[in-house]
């Protein structure tokens, strides 16, 4: 079997054990690009939005950037002007060390909310991790920027571009579409395409609507979610035509519905993968609201881990909501087996039979409202024990 | 000590085994009213309606009822035509026994969602409960309609209209201020007050804004609330006064504002009780909002579980949610411990304050958004392992 390389030409990437986290593991990491990288960034849509968010709004409006520097262990969130320093102040040394400008670092910070950054740590560890850089450090940073994260995440693609080969490859952290206390989700992807950085912007935010906006673990949105995207150009190839745009724009929602699809997967606690479809919505928002709804329902996560196919809570739920609903014309399947029509139940026998697919570890909840055109999905998991206990336990 | 007579005159209660509950124990109770009752309802806002909320729905308008026939283990709800004819028949069945007018009882179930009801084990518990009935039926009607519920819930006041001692006298079943597949709380209210209907709607409508209305144990809205009240006159008062009215709206207040909160505490696999409170709101919309979201996400019910005076999260909240918000306004106490000022923590000494006082059973979380006049509260439980279990195997 070939191993894969998990590498991009012309990043280089590093990671320390800067002492950020309880125990002593890397909690920093560095990607550092050789060239000038075009980037692009969605941020996320929580009013209270962590220091390095802000700081990174900013800077990406240049549309170039050279690093990402990151921490696990400390989320920089609802820390004030003080915070904002810090993170400024991060980029500031970094940047010294790497002989480049502060506006080009990018930052990121995932950990506890509500605690100021150990500035003391940061420096100390800045000269390690550009010393460190390497270009197959991706995968260890990969793993250094994991809080309760049980796996890494990491995907890759190559494509050709006017017939030149170039990489895309992307690491992510979750282990929830959010939990605040985490704070949370983090994705980075590079690049060595040439691209123009409209088109980086239109590629990634069609493809984060269609991966990273349909996942949910507990509903919450974090202070820190960010996804960012460098592209260096060191593949050299010529100008974008319509298909490779297309090719591009394929490749990056492969990646980035992998890593997405890996962090419900790693959702805290989770111990099934579920995806919830919605179709005959009588609008589009209607199919929407209805996937979220379902996604996020205790009492149907609940249901999901018990393995009990208790479509009651999903009417429920269905009818709790703001959509347009006819109870009479609802249908629900668990994968290809009916278990409601025209909502009421098709029997217990069908019911048995979906109880017994829902032993396996992935399965989907096919809604059908009958109404209308309109569709969407979900990717969530099951509430847990263990959710519970990681989310209880974290602090203490 | 004077043992409390749980009895309304005029009022009679029983209550039998059918065999409608996977358990052999009461499961069915009819309460009687000897005089004509007027009678007001609220029912759940879930588009899902069970039948008998169709049913009562359409009862109440006459404004008066003479009998309340419930069911716990099957909540006849999502069962189409079929279950709205059950529910009918089930009141025909009782009015035939009672010697009344089928559409002079109201009926309620909770329980599984999705099952039709077994009509022959209803129609064989009729004629035993009509035996059954007696002046002090109430308090194991009340254990009856229990189904997750850990202990009973009962509720009592005695005023004076005009001179004249009336009683009122409420019985619930909750532990969940919904949970669609135990489809979940009702509450019945039993007064011998003399009252004109548009008076006895108003203080009902009131008291459920007050207290029904603002608890909350997973978010989830079930399709077979309701919240009955039944007054027979046999006090005998002259008509009431507005000091008379007052007393009894307060009673009424007092009555429901109990059984609410033994919902709350009784909620599933809760071992806290948690009243949010927020002020300074923007508007009354925005503090409504406000403490629902905080109320009901899941990570700030699990740290309220670990007892672990997790701001953060509660900032989270407050920030994805769609109420106005400045970070650096926010304040937040622990009961009368401050642990966020300005945004920014107070510090570790009072969040270790915090900590210890949520070792408490009940305790209050105060947010000031420091933006206007409004506030809102609502009381809310923990999320715990218990919780994940109760639902997770309740089919199984």
């Amino acid at each position: 079997m070939k191993k894969i390389r998990y590498t991009v030409p012309g990043f280089k990437a590093s990671s320390v054990a800067a002492g950020l986290k309880k125990v002593k593991c890397p909690d920093m990491i560095l990607i550092f690009s050789e060239k000038d990288a075009t980037v692009s960034g969605v941020f996320t849509t929580n009013r209270v939005k962590a220091a390095p968010v802000l700081l990174n709004m900013e800077s990406i409006k240049k549309g170039k950037a050279r690093a990402i520097i990151a921490n696990a262990g400390n989320a920089n969130a609802c820390t004030g002007e003080k915070g904002l320093k810090n993170a400024r102040l991060t980029a500031e040394l970094a940047a010294r060390e790497l002989g480049i400008r502060p506006e080009e670092v990018l930052v990121a910070s995932t950990g506890v909310i509500g605690a100021q950054l150990d500035m003391d740590k940061v420096t100390r560890a800045i000269p390690g991790l550009v010393k460190g850089l390497s270009s197959d450090g991706i995968v260890a940073a990969a793993e250094a920027i994991m809080t309760t994260d049980l796996f890494s995440k990491i995907s890759r693609f190559e494509g050709k571009a006017q017939g030149t080969p170039y990489r895309i490859l992307g690491i992510a952290k979750g282990a929830g579409m959010i939990m605040p206390n985490m704070a949370t989700m983090l994705c980075f992807i590079l690049s060595d395409i040439s691209i123009r950085p409209s088109q980086l912007q239109r590629a990634l935010l069609s493809s984060v609507e269609k991966t990273f906006n349909r996942i949910t673990v507990d509903g919450d949105t974090s202070t820190n979610d960010m996804v960012l995207i460098l592209a260096n150009g060191m593949a050299g190839n010529n100008p974008l035509k319509a298909k490779d745009y297309e090719e591009f724009n394929l490749g990056l929602r492969q990646v980035m519905a992998e890593l997405s699809s890996m962090i419900a997967k790693d959702g805290e606690g989770a111990t099934k993968l579920v995806y919830i479809k919605v179709k005959g919505a009588a609008s589009g928002n209607d199919a929407i609201m209805a996937a979220r709804e379902v996604s996020n329902s205790s009492l149907v996560k609940t249901a999901f881990y018990g393995q009990d196919p208790n479509w009651g809570r999903i009417m429920a739920v269905l009818g709790r909501s703001q959509i347009r609903l006819k109870e009479g014309e609802v249908a629900i399947w668990i994968d290809d087996i009916k278990i409601v029509e025209r909502g009421l139940s098709v029997g217990t026998e069908q019911e048995k039979r979906a109880a017994k697919r829902m032993k396996n570890r992935e399965f989907s909840v096919t809604i059908d409202l009958g109404l209308g055109e309109y569709e969407y999905q979900i990717t969530t998991c099951d509430l847990t024990h263990d959710y519970v206990s990681i989310n209880a336990e974290y602090r203490t």
